[in-house]
């Protein structure tokens, strides 16, 4: 076998064992009834730990030497890779990977049941383990560095908490002046209706078709809260929450799961099962799912063509809704303590938040019996709201209860990144309003393809959004679109 | 360590393994995209190497060798499961066990395209590698000795084709004097109406509830074919097809893998992730669900219970039909050609043409382009009926086209001992349909879990049957049941 062989057997292993556990959590997050909680968590901490003893398989070592010296760019980037997870992985005993996933389902299972009543007690009783090997997991992986980073580093590699903190921290700077002014803009809400959830998902699954998701390739389901899964070659999954009560939830789900979708549906297929057939990072994937979800589903033109839909859909809830209606009761600005109900400006304080609190639970700084109370405070400072309600605070995400952390910030980057692609799209394919006016969803799905898709994992992050933007990480154009939407009086 | 602890991490990642691929498997009969049928087939099959691997891992050896000593009768079964899957294994190599899994996956998928068109020639050239390897995989495990035996082996441990074919001949014997005198009896089919398919999901999920289904540890789904999956402790999902035309297709589907999931879901929770938490065959898996599809679901005092619940979830439908009527239509015997549609006189014949063609095919005797036409002669001689499309012969069921063989026989198994069961039931219980009519489901799934169930897999099916029903094998229970449920001139 030639090296390439031995290693794309390697690889296909690896990406077997993924597409395998991303199927268990698909099902999971669907259909999986209670009482199969701890087995679940059992089977994916054995997809775990076989995983992390394959990656570690002392045998590929020269295969992989061979390929970094090769002159093919895939090739020697799938080298790249496979060196660095192999030396991320050499740090952390078996054990403890078994350990994570086994603790987190169970971490999941808690909060699951504790957030619906707010039993912020139960909550914190299930995180406390999970936080000390989430803990126990970067020191690991820090290797005398900081920990923090060291989980960074698993979502947005090559990305430190000192590359972020003056980003997020101007951002905070910025946007707070904006949200003292356009509190309460935009608005007002739809009006009470009853919005079929069946129809719902009918016409979720026609928009997520409708700007190029291939549903043979991929299936649109629904889930509590919704989520984009990549289950292996060909089988890419997003799903969307519904609510009888309001049925712009569900469409900005899936214009947001949707841009992840199509990201994911457009790696080259010929990757399939190597360590190229995926995004640089989290924040790279951030942005198509951003770009997709706040330059395109909150444009005019976009509402110009979901209203005759949702009225041809919905008869009576939206017989006397036009899309100016939509859109208004889409971009109403409001301090509000929930993060993903949160509009477009205010959502990047729910972020910094986050962020400068797991980072401190991950140095030690912070106890985790005491993130309640400084979540609450957070909210105070930053929104300048208390939540009324424990099920409003620091228990609403999923996040820290599945011991993911250094994660959050990777949902800004998004933001910032995606509002860059949307500049570019105006200025080389046209306004986005007019261009999906004219044209539809294709010339913008064919520009992100080319642009960013069909690099798959071959180029970092910085290199990727370099050249498809021509410009490096900056908080400027998200601030300019946010000041163009919501603040027109600043033009 | 104790041994007890090292073998037990041991079988729980064999049990992991399993329900990984269980869970991957159900995905694939319910929602998988089409796209995905390559990349799922390479996950199972890396499932399947690892599981294999993880098998023979040589350092179990003295925990094994350890625990078949013991005197616990549970840790002395483990380790006797452990020893012969370990020496089965051995025979095999791990390549042959990942071409199985992927080819296996690849004909299903062919299959799945070609039988509706009646395709014969697409099937034949995607079952034929899989025959060849299925046979290969024959060779190795008999090591030597009877190639179908060893195939049979796998699913009915313990039994040889010399130990079946007496009983199947026997059975067709005088099943088909009966065939000729019946053919024609029972019926009318129910008038022609409209039955809602989401109306009849609730209503087999109910019956499911009904009968002791744990919603709590399983759930009811919908598949082109019935099906009952483990997915691990706490996790039982059954199958059931659902067709506009006829509600007695999915009561019946849902009666039969209802007796399935029973099964599962009555071996002792204790013992998950263990080698004794499945049954000792599939004959012993089949005799509850033969026990519940036909032993209760054809008796008059079940569709005394079911025609009030189809006449008020159906009101048009069922409006004019009572329990008799639905009765008629199932008991209806006819020479057809498909055995899912078989009725219960001359179902078993179609058991004995496939264990005939298939033990041919293993041995080499017949060739697999030949199938189609032997298959063809063998429903003549058998059944005096010849198919009218290619779609109603070789290729009607998926078993040939996932390498399956061996297993037919087991259905026949199935139904001899859920005849003996049912006289025992009757005798010590009472008359089922006097204890469904006055006590419900109860009395009779308390007796199963009791002499069947809880005891898993630390019995041989001999001993476990012997020990319920205090007697040996036998075709005369089976044919006193035909005789007095189809002939009653013959009592």
């Amino acid at each position: 076998m030639t090296a390439w062989d031995t290693a794309s057997a390697w690889m296909g292993t690896l990406a077997d064992l993924d597409g395998a556990a991303a199927v268990l959590e698909w099902d999971r997050e669907t259909i999986m009834p209670r009482g199969a909680a701890e087995t679940r968590g059992a089977q994916l901490a054995t997809l775990a730990g076989l995983r992390h003893r394959t990656l570690l398989d002392p045998s590929l070592s020269d295969a992989i030497a061979q390929l970094g010296a090769s002159d093919d760019p895939v090739r020697a980037a799938c080298a790249r890779h496979a060196t660095t997870e192999r030396e991320r992985a050499s740090r952390v005993p078996e054990d403890l990977v078994r350990a994570l996933t086994e603790v987190s389902s169970r971490s999941v299972a808690i909060w699951g049941e504790a957030r619906p009543s707010g039993d912020v007690a139960a909550f914190i009783a299930g995180i406390r383990p999970l936080v000390a090997l989430t803990r126990e997991h970067a020191v690991c992986l820090a290797d005398g560095g900081d920990p923090y980073d060291a989980l960074i580093d698993l979502y947005e590699p090559g990305t430190t908490y000192a590359d972020l903190a003056p980003v997020l921290d101007d951002l905070a700077d910025r946007i707070s002046p904006l949200v003292d002014r356009l509190a309460g803009a935009g608005g007002p809400p739809l009006p009470a209706a009853h919005w079929d959830e069946a129809t719902q998902m009918v016409v979720g699954t026609r928009l997520a078709e409708d700007i190029g998701f291939d549903l043979q390739r991929g299936l649109v389901g629904r889930t509590a809260h919704p989520v984009t899964m990549g289950l292996g070659g060909g089988d890419t999954r997003l799903s969307t929450r519904v609510d009888p009560a309001d049925p712009l939830s569900s469409i900005m789900a899936v214009m947001h799961e949707g841009g992840h979708a199509l990201y994911e549906q457009g790696i080259p297929e010929v990757w399939r099962r190597t360590l190229v057939a995926d995004a640089p990072s989290l924040g790279a994937h951030e942005s198509q799912s951003r770009f997709w979800e706040n330059h395109v589903g909150r444009s005019a033109a976009f509402w110009d063509r979901m209203a005759p839909v949702l009225h041809a859909a919905f008869p009576d809830a939206a017989s006397h809704l036009g899309a100016s209606d939509y859109l208004r009761a889409l971009n109403q600005v409001q301090r509000g303590p929930i993060r993903v109900e949160s509009d477009e400006v205010t959502y990047d304080l729910h972020i910094v938040l986050r962020t400068r609190l797991e980072r401190a639970m991950v140095l030690g700084d912070l106890e985790v019996g005491d993130l309640p109370e400084a979540f609450d405070a957070g909210l105070v400072e930053l929104l300048g709201i208390s939540p009324t309600s424990p099920a409003e605070g620091a228990m609403q995400d999923i996040h820290w209860a599945a011991g993911i952390m250094g994660y959050f910030p990777t949902y800004t980057l998004g933001n910032l990144y995606a509002a860059a692609l949307a500049e570019t799209v105006e200025r080389e394919v046209g306004p986005i309003n007019i261009v999906v006016r004219d044209e539809g969803f294709g010339p913008i799905l064919t520009f992100l393809r080319e642009r960013i898709h069909r690099h798959g994992r071959t180029l970092t992050t910085s290199e990727l959004m370099r050249r498809a933007t021509g410009a490096e990480l900056s908080a400027d154009p998200f601030l300019r679109h946010l000041a163009r939407t919501y603040d027109p009086t600043d033009n």
